[in-house]
């Protein structure tokens, strides 16, 4: 049996010799068939009258398992394994990022302007007005992709190296979504003082700042900290992100189960950085309701011990109404739950508990807070952060979009309502008449996401007085 | 007259409307001549039976003289100037530099490839083992190109934004000519206990670290502390870069002339950032005889409060022979002059105060200290900072293949033998039998000088300890 999803974390690339005789490869594709391995590409690197070469790629469930079926292709007669090498581990050689001249210096007379001496004219206009830097520098378009190493992906405090092929992926999604410059900054330090000095020092070269994996609380006195000291918009994509992509998917949810956010019941369990960014972009919606748990169950307004001074703002806007209790208490009756937790903490058959046309956003990677292949039966609608099934909330919709429209209006911050305004064009961004259950979020590869985000944001950093330009420079889409 | 050089730090494109009648073009080329601005490109931009448009780019000698030579076509009849630009402003538009993904995230395979979930098994592998940072990221080719804007070019202090561009253009060499990623950092801070802090603090992501711009003395103590705390290559390029092409031109000027590093008198005039790193390079190779000399004249041995505490070092190599004095005094009789101080403090006749067969490196910059021009006959070698004339002495002759050889070799520092090494390999890169009092250094245009200085490098690193690695990732230049 063959249980693997679309694609695997474990793709092997072996080069195989084989018997230049017919029925060769059908003994490959029967192993990896029977071993469960999921063959994708094949390629013939050579072949003489004698042998064949292959390179063959499958996926695998693990580490284990990829060796397992090494050694099975292995032991097959007339075939040898020349080498296996793991697809990702290749992608990631020497890195997935680089900086490119956007002018080839390939006479004196272009040395001589962009760098000495033509270059100190520009260092002159800049010293007489820093603002000039957003004409003539990469200020303009780049970002500092900034982490400690603390919370990288979910899997825990791996330290700044092991962040740093992260941090190069989301430099990757910025060029690639949303044509920003964006750099990592992998920091020796986890202390939030020098955290905050450090980013603080590094600010004038860059047009915005991205905090990403840092853990919680932590995270809340670093951006709270570094927003109240920088003129230049700075998010901490793993609350934030998340919680426009959130908001935008409930947003549709509820429109296609008919109801009103002010009246549904929204329990949210998780409250770390992202639950709690949640939260209050919820309350920022219009949700009225609002039941808030964490590992001991209910969260109640007089429950200021169990949360951190960063969280109690969260206190008063908990409904008053919900009884103490338990996850499952909670969920009785609650129009939707949004997990952003641990994994495989609800049986299917707890939804049962929530009211009818129930919402489910099950946000736990990798597993969800419940199984996904039990649970779409158990809810109107179902949704994940994962790439193979329908729905899924990747926060790769919501930061290109709202670090573009800061950029191009050089805002100074990224406010609240530059935020909710991200949300509601990512909502709209699906026409309403081709909403369904399983559509309620684009796809990161629809192309008219990322600029309808964008002109929201400049347009709400416009309304709410932080844009310092009406007109971007270096226009990234043509406007329509 | 037309006094301009082969090119200017002005040079202005005009958009101008003719009449389309014959001889039109032949009156704006005639006061162009007339105002002694340089022509360059004339392209067409667009013609009727009635007007041509035509875009012209001409060198002025500055600003004024701009704005004089456009008042004068504005004049003619039957010309209408429709814009103006300056070229260096234009160029910079934006910025210089760009991030760009090595993979193209096209397919939701891809994606969950380069980022999560499947990014997440090489962030693990770095947990557990930092060194495959190196193999796996970006790590193994990047630079920081640090400044904190005290020392901008010969500018001053014009703090971090305005060397911004300044550290683009020197990003853009990095690329061009060694295939290296740096990106610019420009500190908001200029205490050295913060300087030396964010670049520790930044460290993890990047593979070396290149200090810029930075002003003496605090340079030495920001570059003495970091080379003790960090692991990785890290070099002040204002001093060692300087040095080591003023060492390589030294060597082969005195190769020309006949003399033996030790038997010359050297006297070196400013006592900064270069000056210092150059006192110090020229006796590591060999020089006996230095005469140091500052803003008050000769520097002696018991001159003690004259040097700043970090160059008191240097004390004990200025020769005891050398009574004090002027530097017209120091310069009795002296072979080899290098200035690294300030322009025109030399009068041409000066220099017939040395020894026969004299070599002069006057390399204040925009302004040589003696007039080049005058110069080059009362003295057998003179070179340059500047590239308007023979012997350009340019630091992008020594950066990029330093630190490409100490990344190529994950060096864990960029110590004096690798920077000796360097100044032999580049002064070798001209072959003896080419040597000529024109020709003692290569163009920065020579293809071949970063690989071999790389490569003297990567071996220096490992014949001194300090490489972690023989083979390199990523081969940037194949080996012959």
């Amino acid at each position: 049996m063959n249980d693997l999803g679309p694609y695997s974390n474990y793709r092997l690339t072996v080069r195989l010799e084989l018997a230049n005789k017919p029925g060769m490869f059908a003994n490959v594709a029967a192993v990896l068939a029977m071993e469960g391995a999921n063959l994708g590409a094949v390629d013939i690197v050579s072949a003489t009258s004698a042998s064949m070469i292959r390179d063959v790629t499958f996926d695998v469930r693990d580490e284990a398992h990829g060796e397992h079926v090494l050694m099975r292709l292995g032991a097959l007669s007339d075939v040898k394994v020349l080498s296996a090498s793991d697809r990702i581990f290749l992608l990631h050689l020497g890195g997935k990022i680089q900086v490119q001249s956007k002018v080839p210096i390939n006479t004196r007379n272009v040395l001589s302007m962009v760098y000495t001496p033509g270059v100190g004219r520009v260092s002159q206009a800049i010293a007489k007005d820093r603002s000039k830097a957003y004409a003539f520098t990469t200020k303009s378009n780049s970002v500092a992709v900034v982490t400690d190493g603390s919370a990288v992906l979910g899997l825990g405090n791996l330290g700044p190296e092991a962040a740093l092929p992260v941090m190069e992926g989301k430099a990757m999604l910025f060029r690639e979504l949303a044509g920003i410059d964006a750099w990592p900054i992998c920091l020796d330090t986890q202390e939030v003082d020098a955290v905050v000095r450090t980013v603080q020092a590094i600010a004038p070269g860059f047009g915005a700042i991205n905090l990403e994996d840092i853990s919680a609380p932590r995270c809340f006195e670093i951006e709270r900290r570094l927003k109240e000291s920088l003129a230049i918009p700075l998010m901490h994509d793993d609350q934030h992100g998340t919680a426009v992509v959130i908001l935008a998917a409930l947003t549709n949810a509820l429109a296609v189960v008919g109801k009103a956010i002010e009246d549904v019941w929204v329990v949210v369990n998780g409250l770390g950085a992202a639950g709690t960014a949640c939260c209050r972009m919820l309350l920022a919606a219009g949700v009225s309701h609002l039941v808030g748990c964490d590992k001991p169950g209910i969260i109640l307004q007089g429950d200021g011990e169990r949360l951190r001074a960063c969280r109690q703002d969260l206190l008063s806007c908990l409904t008053p109404l919900q009884p103490a209790g338990t996850l499952q208490d909670a969920l009785r009756g609650a129009d939707v739950f949004i997990g952003l937790s641990v994994g495989n903490l609800l049986k299917a058959e707890d939804l049962d508990l929530m009211a009818s046309d129930r919402i489910v956003f099950a946000m736990a990677n990798p597993d969800p807070e419940v199984s996904p292949e039990l649970a779409a039966s158990h809810c109107r609608i179902f949704a994940t952060g994962r790439s193979d099934f329908p729905n899924q909330i990747n926060n790769a919709l919501a930061f290109p979009g709202i670090f573009r429209g800061a950029l191009d209006v050089q805002a100074v911050a990224i406010n609240e309502p530059m935020k909710l305004a991200a949300a509601k064009a990512l909502a709209e961004s699906i026409p309403r008449t081709t909403l369904t259950e399983d559509y309620i979020i684009p796809s990161v590869f629809d192309k008219e996401v990322v600029p309808k985000v964008a002109k929201a944001v400049s347009a709400a950093a416009h309304e709410t007085g932080v844009a310092r330009r009406r007109n971007k420079i270096g226009d990234q889409f043509s406007s329509t």
